[in-house]
C-alpha cells in the first residue's frame, strides 16, 4: 500500500466518522522528543521520516508542516505523495489549526487521537477553530485502524538505576516532589514525561531509541506513588523494590478510572505540555487541576553531586574515545576508505570500548563537507561521500552510560583548508570560546547569554538558524528543559549544578559546515557585595582542532581560555592512554 | 499636622469606613510615572517623596514599599513617622498584598481608591487576598476626604504639538489604530495613558511636571475619537481643529457614563496595566473586554522620518548646550564656588539659550564624588558638595524641546583620579562601547544585548543594580516603553526607528559614581542571505571625557568606535560654536 493509498483509505475512514479533516503528529503518548516505531503514525502516512511534524489531511488537501531542520529532506520525501510542504518558520505559513480554520467550512468536524495530543495544543486547535464553530473530535485513533503489522508498544524490561549513580534515592526524590505539593496545596501530582518517570523512580528502559526511559505513567499522591505500567515490564525484584517504598504498580489502562476518581474537592497537579487530552479529559470536571511546569523537571535538570562526579568520568571515558577516534581518522584517511557512516561505525566502537556504555544517546551527524551544511545531516549508503586529504568532517555524537549521557562536536581539518573556511572556523570558535570563558552574575538566563556566542559570527553577516545550548539528561534525553541558551525570551535563571552545551556554527548550503561543541557545567565564581557571580566549566575533554584557527584573529586572552583548556585536556585524558596516543594528544593540546 | 496625626486621622476614618487596613500608591489615574501634586498622596500621608512607592496602613502597623533606587532616602524620610520601610526588591520581602494577607484576620477589608489602581494591580491584590477571604473595597478615596488644601488637578491649556514636528496627523495615527482595532475585531479602545493620548492626537500640556502631557481619557470608536477633557483646558481654536478631525470633545466625568452604555455585543480594548480600575468597572460587564498592551505604545514608539529628522537636530542643540557647560565647568571649578546645584543651573540656563527649549525632561542628577553612588540623586542645598579640581562629576539631564527630548549623561574628571577610579571609568566605557557598536541580527530584544554593556564590569566582580537602557518619547516621556535594555525577558524586539538609551555604570556606596549615556537610533546594516543586520547609530553628540580613560585597557577596536565618535561629534557640532569653543572641543575629541 503506498502512501496515496493510506491516505484515500484514511479518507474513507473519516467519512465513515463524519470527520472533515484528521490531523497526525510526530508525538507519543507523553509528548517525546523521540518515539518507539508504534507512535510514528506520522510517518507511516506520509513517508515522511523527520523527527518533527504533523500531517494534516482533509477530504480534497493534505499538508505537512514541519521546520527548517527538514525542508530539503521533506521535499524529497513527500515527492509523488499528494501531501503539500508547510515551511511552518517560514513568514505568512499559517499553523495548521488555522489553516483549517480557512479551508473548512462554518461548522465540520476535526479528528484526532487523543494520547498524541497534549491538552494545551488542544486548547491552542480550539481557539483557532471556535470561529468557525469547527468541532475537535478526541479519541479517534484511525491511523491505528488502518496500520496493519502496527508494532506493538514496546513490552521490554525495566531495571533499576543505582543510586550510586543517580545520588539521590527514589525515596528523597518523592519527597522532594511531595514537598512542592505540599507548598502548592496539591494532593494528587499526575507525571507523564517518560524522563522525568525515570528520574523520579531511578528506573531506565530500553523503550524509545537513544534514550534509557520506560513507558509509564505516575501519580504521586500524599502518601503513596502509584506506577501505571505493563507488568510484564517490571521483573519480580524490581517489583519488590519498589512495593518496599510505598510505590504502588498498577495497569497502564488503570490510570483513566483512578484521575476519574479522584474526589472533586481534591487538587491534581499537571504539565498541560506534557498531559495527554485523554487523560486530561479522564480527571473529575470539578477536580481542581494545577497547571504549571513538572516540578520534577526543574528538579532534574540540576545535578547533584554524585551525579556530577559520574559525569565528570563518564566524560574522560568519552573524550578517550573521541581522542582515539580522531588519531585514527587523521592517520587513515589517506590510507584507506572511509566513509561517513563507515566513520560513524568506528566512532562507536570506540565508545563501545569504555565502561559502562549502552548506546549512542542521538543519532550520529557526520558530514563531511557540505553535508555537514545540513545541521542534522543522517549519512546514507546511497548519497555518502568517501573522507579525503582536504576539508571539513564534522562530527556530532554523542554516548548514553550508566554514569551520564555526552554530546560532543568537533569539526575535523582533514587537510587543506581555503582562508574562508580558516576564518569560518576561527569565528565559531571565537564565539564558543566568548560564552565558555564568561563570568556573570547569578539570575542571568541563557537568552541574555547568548549573543557571546553569536557575536564574532554577526560581525561577518552570518548567523546560525538553532540555539546555541540545551540541557543534556544524566543517563537520559540529550535535550533537556528547562534551560537552554538561544536568542529567545526563556526566563529559565541558569542555576549551579545545570548542564548545558555550547555550540555555535556556521553553516553555508552547497559548501562546508562548522560547529565546535562542549557540554559545560554552571558552577559559582566570587561572591561580592554586588552579588554572586557564576561561570561555566567545560566538562568535554577532547582537543579542537589547532590547524582550523586563524591565529591572527584571536585574541591574547582567547589563546590563554584555550590553551588552558588544551592543558586540562592532556591532563585529563593521558593517564588513561598509551605513550603513542599521549604524544599525539600532546601535540594536539600544543600551546598556541 | 504632623505625619502620625494624619495616619491616626487615616485609621478613624478607616473604623468609620469597616476598613481594617488602606492602600496608597504613588500613581495618579492613568498610572503615569510622574503625577501632578493632586496626586501625591502618597506623599503627604508618609513624607516620602520618591517618585516610586506605596503606603499600606493597618489599624495597628504602617509600612512604606519602595525599591533599591530609594531605600537610603526612604529610610530617612519615614524616621519618626511610625511608618516602617519594606524594601521590595531584597530576598524575601512580601508584596504588600500579600503581607496584609498575612497579618490580617479572615475576612476583613481592605480599601483603596480605584482611580489609581490599574485593574492589573487589583487582579493581583485579590489573588493575594482570596484564600483569607480578604475583601477589597473600591472607591474610597479617604485621602481626598483628609487631605485640606489638597492641590487640583491641573487646569493648564492644551496646545497643537504641529505636524512638522510629528511628522504624521492624528487623522493618520487614528488610521493605523483603527487598521488594527479592526484586525482584532474591536469596536472600541479605551485609551487612558497621557503620553499615548498626547502621540495619538498631536497635543501637550504642562500638566504633569517634566513630560509634557495633557490629563483626559480618549475613546476611539470605528468612526469617531470622544476626548474626555475638561473644557476649560482647550482653547476654542484647538477644539475647532480636534472637532474638523472628526474628534469630539466631552467632559472628563462623562467617560464612565459613555462606558456604561457601551452595548454588550461590542468588543472594547483596552491595556489592563493601564486602564484604572474605576474606568474598568465602569463597562458593562457583558461587553467583551479584549486586553493587551496600547496599541499606541508600539506605534509611538518607532519614530517616523520626520521624527528622526528632527531628533537628530534636537540633539545637536542639546550637545551644544552640554559642550558649553563642559567647557565653562572644566574652567570655573578652580577659580569660583561651584556647587552641584548651581552647575545644575548654569547646564539649564545653557539648555533655554537653544531653539525651541520647553524645561528639563526629569529632574537633573547632579552628583559629586560620593553623591553620584546613588543612582538617583537629587542635591539639595543642606548637604549638596562645592566642586574642586579633583574626582568625578556625574551629571545626568536631558531637555524637553518641540523637537525632541533628550537624555545624557556624562562623568566628567575634574582633576587627579585613582586608579581605581580610572580603571572603572575605563570599565563603564568598554561597556558602552560593546552596547553601541554591536551588529546584531533582526529579532534580538534588549535582553539578548544587554550583557554586551555588562560583561566588561562583570569580569570585575561589579554590577550595576538597574537596566541598561530605555526608550526616550518625542517631546514625550524621557522613559517610554515598550523596548528597553535590561538582563531580563522582555520580548520586545528592537524595530528600527526606535529609540533607546545606553547607559552603563558603575556605582561604589560613600565613594563615586560613574555612568555614561547616548541616546541611539536602531538602524539597519546589511541585508544577507542570513537575515537583516541591525546596528545602533549614536545621536547623542557630545565628549566622552577621555582624562578618565586608562587606555592600555582598550582594545584597537575600542579606539577606533571613540575616536570615530568622537570625529562625529566634532564635525556636528563645530558649525554652530566660536573659534574658541571648536578649539576646545577639538582637543575634546583628538584621536586616542
Amino acid at each position: 500500500m503506498n502512501i496515496r493509498n493510506r491516505v484515500e483509505k484514511l479518507r474513507q475512514l473519516m467519512k465513515e466518522n463524519q470527520l472533515d479533516a484528521y490531523i497526525i503528529p510526530s508525538f507519543d503518548a507523553h509528548q517525546s522528543e523521540y518515539v518507539a516505531e508504534h507512535w510514528k503514525g506520522r510517518e507511516w502516512i506520509s513517508g515522511f521520516t523527520g523527527s518533527a511534524g504533523t500531517v494534516v489531511i482533509t477530504l480534497e488537501d493534505a499538508g505537512l508542516w514541519t521546520d527548517g531542520r527538514y525542508y530539503i529532506q521533506a521535499e524529497k520525501q513527500l515527492e509523488g505523495s499528494g501531501i503539500r510542504l508547510f515551511r511552518m518558520m517560514d513568514p505568512g505559513v499559517p499553523f495548521y489549526s488555522a489553516w483549517l480554520a480557512d479551508v473548512l467550512n462554518e461548522g465540520r468536524s476535526v479528528g484526532f487521537d487523543g494520547n498524541v495530543f497534549s491538552i494545551n495544543m488542544v486548547r491552542r486547535m480550539e481557539k483557532d477553530l471556535k470561529a468557525k464553530k469547527i468541532g475537535l473530535k478526541m479519541n479517534q485513533d484511525l491511523i491505528g485502524d488502518l496500520w496493519g503489522n502496527r508494532p506493538e508498544i514496546p513490552k521490554g524490561p525495566l531495571f533499576i538505576h543505582d543510586v550510586k549513580y543517580a545520588g539521590k534515592s527514589r525515596v528523597e526524590k518523592l519527597n522532594e516532589v511531595r514537598e512542592e505539593m505540599k507548598n502548592k496545596g496539591a494532593n494528587y501530582y499526575l507525571l507523564t514525561s517518560l524522563d522525568d518517570i525515570a528520574w523520579l523512580l531511578n528506573i531506565r528502559g530500553a523503550d524509545v531509541p537513544k534514550s534509557p526511559v520506560v513507558i509509564a505513567n505516575v501519580i504521586v499522591a500524599e502518601q503513596k506513588c502509584y506506577l501505571f505500567i505493563d507488568s510484564g515490564k517490571v521483573p519480580a525484584s524490581v517489583k519488590l523494590e519498589l512495593e518496599a517504598e510505598g510505590i504502588e504498580l498498577k495497569a497502564n489502562d488503570e490510570i483513566q478510572t483512578f484521575l476519574g476518581n479522584i474526589l472533586s474537592e481534591d487538587t491534581i497537579m499537571l504539565d498541560p505540555n506534557k498531559t495527554n487530552s485523554r487523560l486530561y479529559n479522564a480527571i473529575n470536571s470539578n477536580t481542581k487541576k494545577m497547571e504549571s511546569l513538572d516540578v520534577t523537571t526543574n528538579l532534574k535538570a540540576i545535578k547533584n553531586e554524585v551525579e556530577i562526579k559520574n559525569i565528570k568520568w563518564c566524560e574522560i571515558k568519552d573524550g578517550l574515545a573521541m581522542v582515539k577516534f580522531i588519531k585514527w581518522l587523521k592517520n587513515a584517511v589517506d590510507k584507506e576508505e572511509i566513509t561517513e557512516i563507515a566513520a560513524e561505525e568506528k566512532l562507536e566502537d570506540f565508545r563501545r570500548a569504555q565502561e559502562g556504555f549502552v548506546g549512542p544517546s542521538f543519532d550520529t551527524i557526520a558530514g563531511y563537507k557540505e553535508h555537514a551544511a545540513m545541521m542534522h545531516y543522517k549519512a546514507n549508503k546511497e548519497t555518502q561521500f568517501t573522507l579525503e586529504n582536504e576539508g571539513l568532517f564534522l562530527i556530532d555524537s554523542g554516548g548514553q552510560y550508566y554514569d551520564g549521557t555526552t554530546d560532543i562536536t568537533r569539526t575535523i581539518v582533514l587537510g587543506e583548508l581555503t582562508d574562508e573556511q580558516k576564518r569560518d572556523y576561527t569565528l565559531v570558535l571565537k564565539g564558543f570560546i566568548a560564552l565558555s570563558a564568561v563570568k556573570y552574575l547569578y539570575g542571568a538566563t541563557g537568552s541574555n547569554l547568548d549573543i557571546l556566542a553569536r557575536q564574532p559570527i554577526w560581525q561577518y553577516g552570518i548567523d546560525y538558524k538553532c540555539g546555541t545550548g540545551h540541557g543534556v539528561g544524566f543517563f537520559l534525553n540529550v535535550h533537556e528543559g528547562p534551560q537552554s541558551i538561544r536568542n529567545d525570551s526563556n526566563s529559565v535563571v541558569l542555576e549551579k549544578g545545570m548542564v548545558i552545551t555550547n555550540e555555535p556554527g556556521i553553516y553555508l548550503e552547497g559548501k562546508y559546515g562548522i560547529r565546535i561543541e562542549n557540554m559545560m557545567l554552571v558552577v559559582e565564581d566570587e561572591k561580592t557585595e554586588f552579588g554572586q557571580f557564576m561561570k561555566f566549566e567545560a566538562i568535554t575533554f577532547c582537543p579542537i582542532d589547532l590547524a582550523g584557527i586563524d591565529q591572527g584573529m584571536l585574541t591574547e586572552s582567547e589563546k590563554q581560555w584555550l590553551n588552558s583548556y588544551h592543558q586540562e585536556v592532556y591532563t585529563k585524558l593521558a593517564p588513561h592512554l598509551n605513550e603513542e596516543e599521549c604524544e599525539w594528544l600532546r601535540e594536539e593540546t600544543r600551546e598556541i
